[in-house]
């Protein structure tokens, strides 16, 4: 191999026109990168660019995609270890490329030791300014924002990071779109009341105010996981719900039991296969609550809940908590949208979306989001 | 990281239900990769897999894409260096995956230097029989079969490995659609008599009869690249040969000067802008003895010979070509295929053919090879 | 013109296998064809079919479509006059053809002197039987329903029947892909509670009972479009209601001065834009007594209420209504759901869902209707 | 019905801004309408209009489309008589609506009785002139180019006008996308030598200089159809020809004999299957001596012959063919161009290429064209 003597280490620090996606700490010595979708744009010109990460993990370990120029070039796994991973090389050195580091999987809440960080980039050439966008999104939500499923054959089954991707993905499909930057909360099975399986622990809105408080672990803690997002750092123009699907699935799930306490937790349904009125109640409490605390952190947000790419039986009752608050707080900008159901043609891996139904929720999200902008 | 201490490496010799696709030298310790669409295959009943990769260039490095049940997972830049890749991790045990570990870019006559190897895997379950494919197609072509311009936005313009894909490639869509095990010889820029730029040299008839014998240099004579390919081991169905695309290039390049001999080649237009005849006839020639050479090696293939993606100007003297052989041989197994051309819809990148060139290409040749099949 | 010396005239009255299609009086003598997408089904084993219909109008002349096994074959207008039309000739005479003659434009309430009336079909073969559908579905909507804009170019705003199309409409292919007989109720620009003007006569409800209420004058008297609908004699498993789009309009237009009494019709606005706390509650009452009427006559059907192809506005108001109904009744049948909206690319004539808008419409319904059926 | 009193007849000669579509005798009292695709173009300010129409014939009904503003909104069987057809009512008696009626059939050689004639319009408004397209292209062909099979289900078997179609066409789709008038000179089973069941005396060139000499009868003799064509007055750009198909289909067809002379003909297939050689040469004889013709009448146009819609079988033939005439010729403006093969999802009735076929057709050509023009 020729060495190319012209690379440079640079620490993220040292870099002016770098952008960080998605939510951290703040700290850059390394960054650590908590969210799928989230990761570093360059606007580099020069030949050659790596990228210095650092990833450990017990079960679950992270994934990136590396974007250049708006179109995807590859995407692999981190194993773990600190290393180089070079982005691209022998390229026109007077060319500048758009470059996006992505990370492809969720965090990971059910292994305490699966990080992901960004130390440094080695680069022959010159940092330029990156343009603003138009317009900043957050998307909230469970797998299916995740992208769990969009990777991978029809048949697969196993729940490991590979079948996720942040790429193929109706979140980034609608950011492209309308050239917003974006964020995205998600976790899989999780719900705005409970997980799938009735934990009442697993909810995204009570860790929504910390930086990534769905983690776990000491060194999660260490790296700061679990501080006070910057809110005022990053205000969205919009902010898109997609949660209530593992609160459906709740209803057909056996109680969860804490194994602390010993209580037990279950969203009950009738025995005419109904919901449970009280527990209905319960959840919908849960969508008014989470209203209540995400316009506390997003002041001039629209707010969008949206719902239906596994199945849409919990608008209803979403429609009903968003009126309830709506009435109550005479707030306009805070609305409900069905999202298409995903059916045999669009079905990915893991029974979840596929990338067909994440384009197709996307067509129309963003129609959606073009009047309500 | 909990280290999954049931990993145990196997060198490729070792493993009695490895199938190796692409031509290569026999050799196993390690196996070289030459050709683009060239890896491994295994059906791997267990959780966990690496494979140990062994890689050089000065420029141009080898990409590879993980296909595992017929889906593309991932598709990284191989730096230089022998090291281990992790293929997949976490999978249940007892679940059988087909898994292919495919070179995504061609063999590279331009770096002596660039090489790619797999020594060794290592896994902690067992290998179980392939199951034989229906059909053996060879795919003999220049850049567009070589998939350059599939990866990268339009606007990409680098002649670097990085826009190369066998993935998204019509060689892979149309051998997957026919159930056969496939080959491809593909090199950019190279014709049936000259590249585009008349250098007489870097056409592929002249090395088709090698294991790689477009490559160069010292390291791929050791790797054996130079030696007689074994035809007798795989004699395909199928021949499908895309080359003309350069040698058509060839007539509006300047000449080509041998610095050696001094020599120079040009394939020349009339003052109309026609095709001079005789230039034309030599072509109509080189076609005419590609042909007989490929009966040669293949004996009961069907010989097709495509083109059109980047325009057809070359379809009628290759007809013409073919017909004159099909007359002198009386054989009837040769044709002639025209392939849908590349418009502002479908293009990639580099001006090439992108993603749904390849897909509408392979749709028209399915339908096609499925008739004389 | 060589006679067909076997052709046979047969009033209606005489073919025991007719099939009538949509609301009628159960008058055959002749067949009034009231609503859009009504007629006749014939399974005709024979050569050469005529029918004779009968047409009058002041301004809005009907339109008819000819299906043949399940393919749309022709499509024409109807001038005034009794004559006869032929629907195929030169046939095999061996052959069952499934036709079905199919009225192409909705009741026109603003032309009183409007119907179109089958008296007899010419055969020279013999009418077999046809096959029970496996469902029954009701449509009930307004200009969308009717299928306004399906033909014609983008630029064409003439209020006339041309534009309107039963074939190229949702209710159709959802009816097709779900094995349904269906019925169509639907009156452009008319609402659940009152017109796109505020005119609170036009609302379907009110006219729900009918044979064919909507429609005006003498004529339409003695036709019998003013009779109670026989519901015994056909009851759906699906009815759909696809109203509240003009009723959102509404709220924009002018008030609607009733020249009678003097009395004027209004849904306000607020000052900010948001719709009259009141006046959506006069909405939602109109929704939730249109669901009571549709009980009563449709004793077990799923209601689904739809909405969206033109814009979801009113979503959170239906949502509502039917909250409440659902809470009132206990009823589990009825439901809400969205239908995607309109686009540039598959607008039609006069702004209004083009064919591939209500394709893509149908998709989703046949998706949701699949489910709860 | 009220009665349009401003309706006012006008013959056709009295129009000054009619532009006729497709070969006519030049005669307008009345206009024979011979071929498919054939017709009248008005630009109509008015209200209403109707066209008088005659027609008959023993077996096959001619057919009309009517197209406003390039939109088609109706198309109906024209059965025996002269009488009033209404093209369009009720609109807008200020704005232009740029009109079309075109015949939906092809002419129909084997019912000498057949002819459709338009006599007169009558209108409420004025015509204003008709702005001249960029190109003129004529289409030569069989059944293809008469869109054969583009209407009705799979299933359909009949010979009848009712399955053809000249507005889901390969032909009306290219001349609409390159802004091109055009003609079609089509029918059904013909050939370039004989047609599919051998008959020499059913092929388009012996017939080419005629106004619509593949007619029969006296009838038609008097209406003009003999005549020798004017060329001078429409000299097209480009002339496609898609002949061969069922020139391949005479090989597989059993000889036809001459009842009168006791001549039999026959292409014959070799034991093996292929093409007997002789029989072969006669058909690229054939090919060859129709672009002389072509030629000596179509002065300056770009001759393209395209085959392949159902099978491409005879490509190398024609190859052959215009090979030999470019070297004979020095002509540089005669090509082949392969067209995409029907398959199981494109096909229409009959056996024929659906309407999914000609747009992927007309789509590769209009590429090809654009190119070349």
């Amino acid at each position: 191999m020729k060495e190319n003597r012209n690379l440079k280490v640079h620490t993220l620090l040292d870099i002016e026109n770098l952008k960080v996606h998605g939510r951290t700490t703040g700290c850059l010595s390394p960054l650590t990168v908590f969210w799928t979708g989230s990761g570093i744009e360059l606007n580099a010109k020069g030949s050659e660019l790596w990228i210095e990460v650092e990833v450990d993990y017990d079960m679950y370990e992270p994934w990136i995609s590396v974007v250049i120029n708006s179109s995807p070039v590859s995407r692999q796994m981190l194993t773990a270890g600190r290393y180089w991973i070079c982005v691209f090389r022998g390229m026109n050195e007077n060319e500048v490329k758009n470059v996006c580091i992505v990370r492809d999987v969720q965090a990971m809440n059910g292994d305490p030791a699966s990080f992901m960080q960004i130390h440094a980039v080695k680069f022959d050439g010159e940092f330029l300014p990156i343009e603003e966008k138009k317009y900043k999104i957050e998307f909230i939500g469970d797998s299916i924002t995740s992208g769990e499923g969009v990777i991978g054959a029809k048949q697969e089954d196993d729940w490991i990071s590979m079948w996720f991707s942040a790429i193929d993905n109706y979140s980034t499909i609608v950011a492209k779109a309308l050239n917003a930057d974006y964020r995205v909360i998600s976790e899989s099975g999780w719900g705005v009341l409970t997980s799938w399986d009735n934990n009442p622990h697993f909810n995204i809105p009570q860790y929504y105010e910390k930086v990534c408080g769905i983690l776990t672990g000491e060194k999660n803690e260490t790296l700061g996981a679990f501080k006070a997002n910057d809110f005022d750092s990053w205000q969205p123009d919009v902010v898109v719900v997609n949660l209530g699907t593992n609160d459906r699935g709740a209803f057909n799930s056996p109680e969860w039991i804490d194994e602390v306490t010993g209580e037990t937790y279950k969203q009950r349904l009738n025995e005419d296969g109904t919901f449970n009125e009280e527990d209905l109640k319960t959840f919908e409490k849960a969508v008014y609550d989470f209203l209540v605390k995400l316009r506390k952190f997003n002041k001039s947000a629209n707010i969008v809940w949206v719902n239906g790419m596994l199945g849409g039986e919990m608008l209803p009752a979403i429609y009903r908590a968003v009126d309830i608050y709506v009435k109550n707080t005479g707030e306009k900008k805070v609305s409900v949208f069905q999202l298409p159901n995903t059916n045999e043609e669009t079905v990915g891996s893991r029974k979840h979306p596929g990338k067909l139904s994440h384009e197709k929720a996307a067509i129309e999200l963003i129609g959606y989001l073009k009047e309500i902008l």
